[in-house]
């Protein structure tokens, strides 16, 4: 029975802590219909009719979508269909409030109604918060700032070309702000969209690093709701875990074959699944990876995927023994080290050193070093912490609650 | 790394079958406001405004949600909350189509717009049956005899109290018509509930003979999806095996403690994404023995999921040469029957023969006349497999596609 160790170990889990913690209530939400496929675009502008579009903006990045083809297929399938639209390109990894406001100022001139996102994360990101702000009187950074909710918001949808960052079915957007780089998340359960049209093969042509970069933040998107006190939702558990199992090993395999369409397509679906709430069901959640690499993205304009992997590790380390037997659980179910009930330490350390591996494996890295190419000053290590922890402990967090010298130590530690 | 068999396991079949079969396109679409957890019906006349409820059928079953003082509370919450309603109760399971009619009667002459079932997939079964039936000219019936489809739907909702069919996240439905004992399935992404409010301490009080076929149902609602040619979408596999497994191990929890409430959450909530698409995605599935069961539950009024106990390990061992594998991958998967290269069908048969205990072991039959009480007549049989087949092969059946006699073998089988 010895496939079967994982399963009773998780029970064990649950026996010891019932009595200690109360599972939370949750709102599972994921509305947005995914029509996944080949030849999936091509009923663009049947979707975008469906819900309600008729003049659409179509939402970009650069040169990619033009030169795939893709932006000129998914435009001549609106024209076919008698959808109007207009273009904005020139949405940038880590997207700025700058194009933000110009959408807005389009959607709002041009009496737009619909925001169509060709692209990753970036593309639907930046189409959420001019979807937020097109109908909002005041700074649509007032949202990112706490200072505002958004009563309304225009309808979102996607043809997704980079899995990552879930933005195809999530409820969460982050946008930088220029002028200090700031860089802020905000979520709402009004922005999830409507459709996500999912073709693998048009993630073929994706380099290997961003390929890597993209697992990485779907897992750390599972990760980061894994890592939570209130583990006794077991199902949502084993599901995150066969979601982590499944990436680690699909993503070696399309670095070898960029275009095998069976693991491309398992990893394009991972990433949806990863951050559209399924993992979290039932726990509160950490997050405090994602702030802390947020700063890092916005002094180093990094690749989110490799700034997660360069300070997870020294988030790990730092903050274990809260909870010891989570990373434990994490180490033997998905990083396959062997339980030593004698040594919880070493085997949750083992499980750390593991990860680090299957990271430098992809050719992400483990250290802030490896990311920007030199070591941070003592000055940007204050300064980022002070950024991200804005109100003296980290907004999210709740694995461990942590104040800037906190920050400032795993910073340090992840150098 | 013994526990990573699985899932090395798992890859193996894939690569053998990469260049025969080519994955199903797929869509994913399960838009209901899922709110779990304590307390969590004092949200409902919110909910029900949110969605667009003024004027509200209120439909229920019999003395259960009386008894229990959760239709009084509702009702009182409605009231507290602005929202006008008129009750309709008496739904039996096996839900008939006499009571839709009447549901669609009250719902036009009273200008309902809103139908809330309070209960389990046969009360909101119906629910959706009025739902579609209330703005058609025509007999309702004529979508489940497939010679009409509805252009519209009211906007249905649950508050659950049974885990089992599902129905509070699916598009389908079954209605039996009292002529005839003919019981039908009915799919479309219109009946989509808009929310389902669901607190595990409402199912405390189910009787063991329910919670064991409502689990038997769940589980079942899997297995149909993974019993599929086309398995290479690896992900949606790892999901299903995980909450089979979890599935399997809680029940025997909740049978002894029915008050567990972690326990409880897990196969409430497993009930829900077993059938709301997410297992999947990706594959055909079979559906056959869904089929083949509701002419048993048609004919002699038995709990859906103790029919479906009852036949499938006859079903199972009628078919699985036509894929051994998948077989194989269920046994070890699931059940823990240790791999044997040399004999698949050995192993095969032993995952049918763990499933059978399992069965036994939380008080399901794994035939028929354990179901009914006496052995079927071949009248019987011969009647069953004609309903069942109508037009010689039966509706679904991707697995293996079965004709008559097929059918009236595994009902022979099952005796």
């Amino acid at each position: 029975m010895l496939i079967g160790i994982k399963y009773v170990y998780l029970r064990q889990i649950i026996d010891n802590k019932k009595l200690l913690i109360i599972m939370q209530d949750f709102i599972y939400y994921a509305p947005t219909e995914v029509v996944f496929g080949k030849k999936s675009e091509s009923k663009v502008a049947e979707l975008v009719t469906k819900y309600g579009g008729h003049k659409v903006l179509v939402h970009y990045g650069g040169k990619s979508a033009k030169a795939s083809g893709l932006l000129d297929a998914i435009c001549e399938n609106l024209k076919q269909g008698g959808v109007d639209y207009v273009e904005l390109g020139g949405v940038v990894p880590n997207p700025r409030l700058g194009l933000v406001k110009e959408g807005i100022k389009m959607v709002r001139e041009q009496k737009i109604e619909f925001i169509l996102a060709i692209g990753g994360g970036s593309v639907i990101d930046s189409s959420k918060a001019i979807a937020i702000g097109a109908n909002y009187d005041g700074d649509v950074w007032d949202f990112f700032e706490g200072v505002a909710e958004p009563k309304c918001c225009l309808p979102v949808a996607s043809v997704l070309t980079i899995p990552a960052a879930g933005s195809e079915m999530s409820d969460a957007m982050v946008i930088t702000k220029e002028e200090g780089e700031i860089k802020r998340g905000y979520s709402n359960p009004l922005t999830r969209p409507k459709f996500a049209i999912m073709n693998p093969e048009r993630t073929f042509t994706l380099p290997a690093y961003q390929t890597a970069a993209g697992v990485t933040d779907m897992m750390m998107h599972t990760m980061e709701r894994f890592f939570s006190h209130d583990n006794d939702m077991v199902l949502t558990d084993n599901i995150a875990i066969s979601l982590l199992r499944t990436m680690k090993e699909c993503v070696h395999d399309v670095l070898k074959n960029p275009n095998d369409y069976e693991n491309r397509a398992q990893i394009m679906w991972g990433g949806s699944l990863a951050h559209n709430g399924l993992t979290g069901c039932g726990l509160l959640g950490d997050w405090a990876t994602h702030q802390i690499e947020h700063e890092l993205s916005a002094l180093f304009d990094v690749a989110h995927g490799a700034g997660l992997a360069a300070v997870w590790p020294s988030w790990a380390r730092y903050v274990m023994k809260e909870n010891i037997q989570r990373f434990v659980q994490f180490a033997v179910e998905v990083w396959d080290v062997p339980e030593n009930s004698d040594d919880p330490e070493g085997t949750a350390l083992r499980g750390i050193e593991e990860i680090e591996k299957f990271y430098h494996s992809i050719g992400m890295p483990t250290s802030i070093h490896e990311l920007v190419g030199r070591q941070v000053t003592e000055d940007e290590i204050k300064e980022m912490a002070r950024k991200c922890t804005r109100n003296n402990t980290i907004t999210h967090g709740h694995f461990k609650v942590l104040k800037a010298e906190d920050i400032e130590q795993i910073y340090r530690m992840a150098q």
